[in-house]
């Protein structure tokens, strides 16, 4: 059978209802409609393919071409969301910036990570510097793609973790979506890291607490459909049920070249950008406790 | 009826045939499928949409994965091409690069003319110099695109053309293709400039030597397929012929945003920077008389 | 003798006091040194080599590391010496990112342009859109500069100006300062467009009202302080004053280059960044009739 | 006394002579002069400050001017010298691009990796691929700098190189030096790694076999001269030698910011480029068995 490909843990269970094994609770925070999927068991890790945990999403609308006050409340909302996954007490927080700066939808993590406001080699000096400002400590590396650096992204952040030993991971990256009108409109938090798989650039490893050895908390947007993914829910959309020859035409159509062509808006850059904008205001805030107006113009 | 968008003479001629009022040459040039589209008639423009003009296709295959030697080979047959196209005598070149640079696969146009080797400034001081060795009279813009700059392309084009009066404007933009294999592989050269309409960010008005004053003409790749016209192949494949519901089906799944949706292969940022090289170097090679290697050398 | 180089009227006035043939008038805005510089006859535009006009120079301080409260007033102070050189009534204004966005000290225009509101194209379907909510109607260019494209940049500016006929011209580029300590904290604004010999890359042509045919108000931020000018400076600040071997010693310790050497802070990238900020919201804020908040979170 | 800032073992060489404890050697390589200063005693390694081990410094010229063939000998040379420093054997290089890719001199290092030949990725899978094509095994990663990341430098590749253990690291930085003439004509290899205090922006910490605990070979330009450098020696030109007030004359000049500004040459975009471009060809060339035409095709 022909899988369709998602990183939404929302999405698997559209496709698979109950018998995914992912239970789900929707709410509404702020006007934004809040859904939490949780994998609980074992046997619902097997059923969706995902690792126990927390998947929150947040719809959060056309949010490029939202009014200023709507783009701060739901800063605000995701902010809250993340504050409640990161650890308590003291240590820093590392932010990774995954994915390829020089492809737009995948560049993401890179453009978040340059509007974070980083102070832990100021907090190094003395940890209490700045913290009455509301200043966190905070560090992050955008470490590159396989094919720039021949190095596995998760082998880089790993020993990076090992080296600074922050008190948790913030991995932030593009996700591939089943449906379009996701792409930007969604995004998706979770207190499991990243599966092999995942991603614009298809990540190939693990990148987990149980890897890094401390908390990895995931935060993503869409901004890709795989191209084989879209076709055959045409196909079903026309024929009304899945059949046989899907696979031939999609063969046909796409050649071998499906699973490596991605359908994205063509205004891609305005939104990941403001998409960036949107993770860099929320980790700063969650970190920092400043509201936006202040987080916003200590940021170029 | 669906329109399938396709900004190359050649699916046009695909598509319909000999009522497209399109003839077609092929050719082979040192190893390389050249097929030359002709509309001769208003009445072939009439019905194949594109204005009376050649427009010429190399199918270059996957340059981006060429060895050296068929890279070099590939280029100065679109140096010919281009050369044969130029009009002789005395007067500068002005090489225009269309598109977005911020999009990935709508960058050919400005990464190429980083590419380009300017020399009008040094030929206005004296126009002999360095013709020795080899130097024409190059100059080049990369005016970015109507969200940027508020300014229609065509008209900080005209306006420069103008002031400048150049012999000839080269555009160099990127395009859209039907058919996924095409995608990378292809160049189309023309001597009758670009449509309205056309390439990925959708000129709005015509930019030929109408318009210009001057010959105007473009070399482009394909580096998209808009996500419908993908969508409706893929249906018409499965079902044999064209379906009154079809239209119906993609409105469900592209929703209102087929058009505003692209299909691009995943390493876009490789293909975009080999294909512009591809393209630089060949408008190096045909307005300056220097070979690959010796032009390679000059740019960065 | 030796000349110092400055984009500065205030220095020229410095260097020649009264015989410099400007008048010199100052104020205090919301705490900013606000300084007026004219230049009101021929006698005094040969004396101080500034054509006539007003150049009026804010002492904004290290903008870089400013609280956002002081950030905010700047931009206003700014925004509104801008706004009262700015023609009233109907018409567009272009503005023009001059300079290399390659060279960090140089790329001040370029950076500023990409963060302005453009709203000319949305204008021009229909001039009223959006004008309740405060916009005006904004362009941009950022032209690059002679080595890129082998054309004068004051040519092309020109050539737009004729075809899209604007209002006015806002030219924002990147001068030369005499004193190191005014690099990055004073910006000068002038109703009397760019000198030859001026900025970072040395215009080699005027850019004024009498060239465009419509008014050209510049905005500058020195970022640079020539070599041998400093040089000059500090064997005279030693000696006590002009002594005819410092040519000699220059030329030893410059070279012949000493003209082609410049004096920048090292952290330039994030000053670069945050002026061009700063003169983009007083850009956005005189055009657009909007605070600095609506202002920023519009801009990416 | 005032100590005249430079990365280059050479200048002190030339500031301290004999008794800088710095034997040198000339020779001359494919007409190029190479220069070897040796640091062979702990005597020596205190009067010069600079660590035990070689330092060759290639005299290049101005090689962004050069003619392909002088540029290509060059490359070669360099190749060489790079060469006889790497350790044979089985196992991989880790290039490393220090310094900030956002600041024009200090970008050398992120510019020469992009232009690598990156195969570590491949090698993993089979050692044995591309090996008779020439294919040496490559990684390289472009840390970023401690403002960005908050991590220092050091710490990040020592981290990696735990994780990765390399056969040896190359570092890839801009240095300062004394002299504005060697500004991008000289090359300087050492199998020493980098000082504290070292690069345009000032490494805090030593990076070296001691500390990472794999060879490390360092190649280095010098892009800028120390403001403060350069004004003591213009001082020091035209007194004849050192006096007590110029400490106070700087002070006066350059304020308390004269270590915090920098000389470089304002085309420095096209030199940092081409510079970039020689130390990846010679370092692609000592990796991978090829000459420069197949380096510089397989490369953009």
């Amino acid at each position: 059978m022909f899988e369709k490909r998602t990183d939404l843990a929302l999405e698997i269970r559209e496709l698979h209802g109950e018998e995914s094994g992912i239970d789900i609770e929707e709410t509404e925070k702020n006007g934004i409609t809040v859904t939490t999927a949780n994998v609980n068991s074992s046997k619902g890790e097997e059923l969706s393919g995902k690792p126990q945990g927390r998947y929150i999403t947040l719809d959060v609308g056309k949010i490029w071409i939202a009014e200023p006050k709507r783009f701060e409340l739901t800063a605000k909302t995701l902010a809250d969301e993340l504050e409640s996954l990161l650890p308590k007490g003291e240590g820093c927080v590392l932010a990774v910036g995954m994915g390829n700066e020089q492809i737009t939808p995948d560049s993401l993590g890179p453009r978040t990570v340059k509007k974070l406001l980083i102070t832990r080699h100021i907090k190094k000096i003395d940890s209490a510097l700045y913290t009455s400002a509301g200043f966190g400590c905070l560090s992050a590396i955008a470490p590159g793609v396989l094919g720039q650096t021949g190095i596995e992204t998760a082998e880089i952040i790993k020993n990076v973790v090992n080296g600074i030993k922050p008190k948790c991971v913030i991995l932030i990256d593009a996700l591939a979506s089943r449906r379009l009108s996701r792409l930007a409109t969604t995004v998706q938090i979770s207190d499991r890291g990243i599966n092999p798989g995942s991603g614009v650039s298809n990540k190939r490893a693990e990148l987990s607490e149980k890897v890094f050895g401390v908390p990895v908390i995931s935060i993503g947007v869409p901004t890709v459909v795989d191209a084989a993914t879209l076709a055959y829910d045409i196909l079903e959309e026309h024929h009304g049920k899945e059949d046989s020859d899907f696979a031939q035409v999609i063969e046909k159509i796409l050649s071998s070249e499906g699973r490596n062509m991605f359908v994205t808006p063509k205004d891609n850059d305005i939104i990941a950008q403001k998409t960036a904008n949107l993770l860099a205001c929320a980790i700063n805030m969650a970190v920092h406790k400043m509201d936006i107006k202040e987080i916003s113009e200590y940021i170029d």
